[in-house]
């Protein structure tokens, strides 16, 4: 076998970067179960008329068959899911009887997509998604919930400083509507495009496809420049003397969960009432959100959500969600590359235990086993070489500290040197303890500060 | 969508079963790691010409092609992978100029083969391996060392006894060679059929296939009953009178290893030299594995490895390997479906946040907020039910404790009740804590006692 080469689109770390990763998730996962969402992993296969029901993903689905399949009946009509929204529903629908609602869950996994590789956009690629799912109605402050739970998780990472930015659908339908807009919808279309058109051709779509006049364009348009961090969006709303029923529920919505984020806005986590996101909007019935890395704008969103009203539904039962989904691969892979992030060491071990001579490596292992009865990390030197190449082994590997078991001619003295500043000192295997911070690999941003 | 049905051969767990499967693949990356084992992912696909390498497994593979696809080339010539040693091999082919030799690795994921289900054997599954990797030679004590690692790994589970089976290529090769076999090769091929065929009929087969007289025949049968939990098997080889220079090697070797994990060997855990065992021993050179499940022997192995002299190679440099695999879901899909394996409760939540009415959830929330920060799993009640509800709310969620923040009409104390024997204290949020076994779901096992 030749030397293989990456293959586009799938992703893979070394074991320094690896740290990282199982840093971040593992720090999502202590957030997520601290807000009592329960943990579930879903099969990475779904029917492929559950994966086409949104006719846009159809073409990046990879579809799954047997090498020696003879009929194409078996696993014709299974693929790869491309989200944890999907097969989230259909988990729902198919434990039903057997869930708890409301249900909290979150789900960290991979999935994947056949669409074009691109910085930060993968054809595997791993998602962490928190949800609150309920029967028939889902009170309005599970919206708030969800925003406090993935703002807490994602400020907690050492990642560059993430907006959340939010916005209602009922807030600008209303609005729509309050204007006397003939098809919200299709103004709704039109104002997503603000991010590629100038303002001037957005104002000239909203008369010639959605049959606006001049002054409701405007308006239209006005709003969409609304942005702020915290309620005082709603009296610049106010000031444009719009009103309708479906616009005071959506302000009153989007001011609570602005409100129950905004005590972690800061250096780390910024919150953002921001009127002109349209992320899917036809897709979701309220509250939407949107995170993006500050610096990383080119990455576009790294997370996204917002309530849909009918997450699921069997015909007789109604499923409403809301939830967020954060990108890890999207997030991280790009900041690993371009060197921001790495783990402290590419091993475990705080710890590596000489071997004085083959005959006395069970007097190292022993010594190991003392260490790591305590949760000390610990390998065994691999050969018994001279000291200074065993030291060198730990130096390539960043092992913090080198322990030397007593030699035959000193029967009791263990010593233990910290192989950074060469301080070497007498030690007892079974109470010499690491600093906390050099017990696990940790993650060094290098250029972090810069940026933020 | 009406009613989705499961799918044959992909388990899914309910959240208080994820609890179970999350508990065990932490306990054991935590063994690993304590041992100095890096964490590594690969992706989930492979070249087609990679997965086919081992012609037996080629009916197995899942195939992948994105929907769209028009040409045959695209995806054609990737498919999932079967196990975790294919990739892992690929890995340090692909990466040898970034990784630190030996480099020892473990790998928590999911494969996928096209096999038809049955009780352990899934289409979509859990692995857990270790494998230490070296270029051009591996020292013979890393036998030893994953012996030992996976030994305390699955003795920490809380699941049946495990028995770790141990035998040696070299040892029984070595036999074979000293008794003038004409092929050793094809003598192994037999001896592995003894789990089928009775000792007569695999005696014929010796001398019909294997071209050994009688008395050849019988010394070979005669080593395959050879088992013991320590060195003791050395005596017995001998006794049988055969000498060899491979044979001695194997001995050493094997007695090494059993001697490495002896001290394991319990209640829990159970080692056995056992010279009939043949595990695809045309792949591996020295040591080889198996685990099995006492009580589940239907299940026949739920783990295995080895020694391989070439686990990769580059036509310049060859890597070595050993290591041994686990199967998470092989072992725990069972025990799980036979009502042997539970969560303790299907959320994270130790506490539930009472909330006397909605206007006051703020307060809630707060209680919540301040449980959280010192590491408290914590949710709040969804409605201002009437209290009995709310109660009934935690209970079946298996939720241990219900707090009560002050109403306004008493406004500084706080309450909190165990709903198991419904006492109630006054309790501070800031100072309060639960057992520690409530404070996370924990693994019950409800009739393994009698099992075991």
């Amino acid at each position: 076998m030749s030397k293989p080469t990456p293959l586009s689109g799938f992703p893979e770390l070394l074991p320094s970067e690896r740290v990282v990763e199982r840093t971040v998730a593992d720090s999502l996962r202590r957030t997520f179960s601290l807000h009592g969402f329960a943990e579930i992993e879903t099969r990475a296969v779904e029917p492929l008329d559950q994966l086409l029901r949104k006719g846009e993903t159809s073409k990046e689905v990879y579809v799954l068959r047997r090498l020696q399949e003879t009929s194409e009946e078996g696993h014709a009509g299974m693929g790869l899911h491309f989200d944890l929204t999907v097969p989230f529903a259909r988990y729902v629908l198919e434990n039903a009887g057997k869930l708890e609602f409301p249900f909290r869950r979150y789900q960290v996994q991979k999935a994947w997509r056949g669409e074009r590789p691109q910085e930060g956009r993968f054809r595997e690629f791993t998602q962490a998604d928190i949800d609150v799912v309920m029967k028939d109605e889902l009170p309005f402050h599970f919206d708030v919930e969800v925003a406090r739970v993935m703002a807490e998780a994602i400020s907690a990472l050492p990642l560059p400083p993430m907006t959340l930015r939010i916005n209602n659908r009922k807030l600008i339908e209303g609005f729509y509507r309050g204007i006397g807009a003939p098809d919200p919808a299709k103004v709704i279309t039109v104002i997503d495009k603000l991010d590629k058109l100038s303002t001037d051709e957005v104002a000239a779509l909203l008369v010639t496809d959605a049959g606006l006049d001049d002054a409701q364009a405007a308006s239209c348009l006005e709003l969409a420049t609304i942005t702020a961090a915290d309620g005082s969006f709603v009296e610049q709303v106010r000031a444009l003397g719009v009103e309708h029923e479906l616009l005071e529920t959506g302000l009153a919505e989007l001011a609570a969960v602005v409100d129950g984020v905004s005590d972690l806005d800061g250096d780390r986590f910024s919150v953002r009432a921001q009127l002109s996101l349209a992320r899917g909007l036809d897709y979701y019935t309220g509250t939407v959100f949107e995170i993006s890395m500050d610096g990383f704008e080119s990455l576009k969103s790294v997370g996204g959500g917002g309530r849909y009203d009918a997450l699921a539904s069997d015909g007789k039962t109604t499923y409403p969600g809301v939830g967020i989904s954060f990108g890890i691969s999207r997030t991280l892979i790009p900041l690993i590359a371009r060197g921001h992030l790495r783990g402290s060491r590419p091993v475990p071990s705080a710890v590596l235990v000489a071997v004085w001579d083959e005959d006395s490596r069970t007097v190292s292992n022993q010594v190991a086993q003392r260490l790591r009865a305590r949760g000390i990390p610990t390998e065994v030197a691999p050969s018994a070489q001279k000291l200074g190449k065993q030291i060198r082994y730990a130096e390539r590997r960043g092992i913090p500290f080198v322990w030397f078991p007593p030699t035959a001619a000193d029967e009791t003295v263990h010593q233990v040197k910290d192989i950074r500043d060469g301080n070497q000192v007498e030690a007892d295997p079974d109470a010499w303890q690491p600093p906390t911070q050099d017990l696990h690999p940790t993650i060094v941003s290098t250029t972090l500060e810069e940026l933020s």
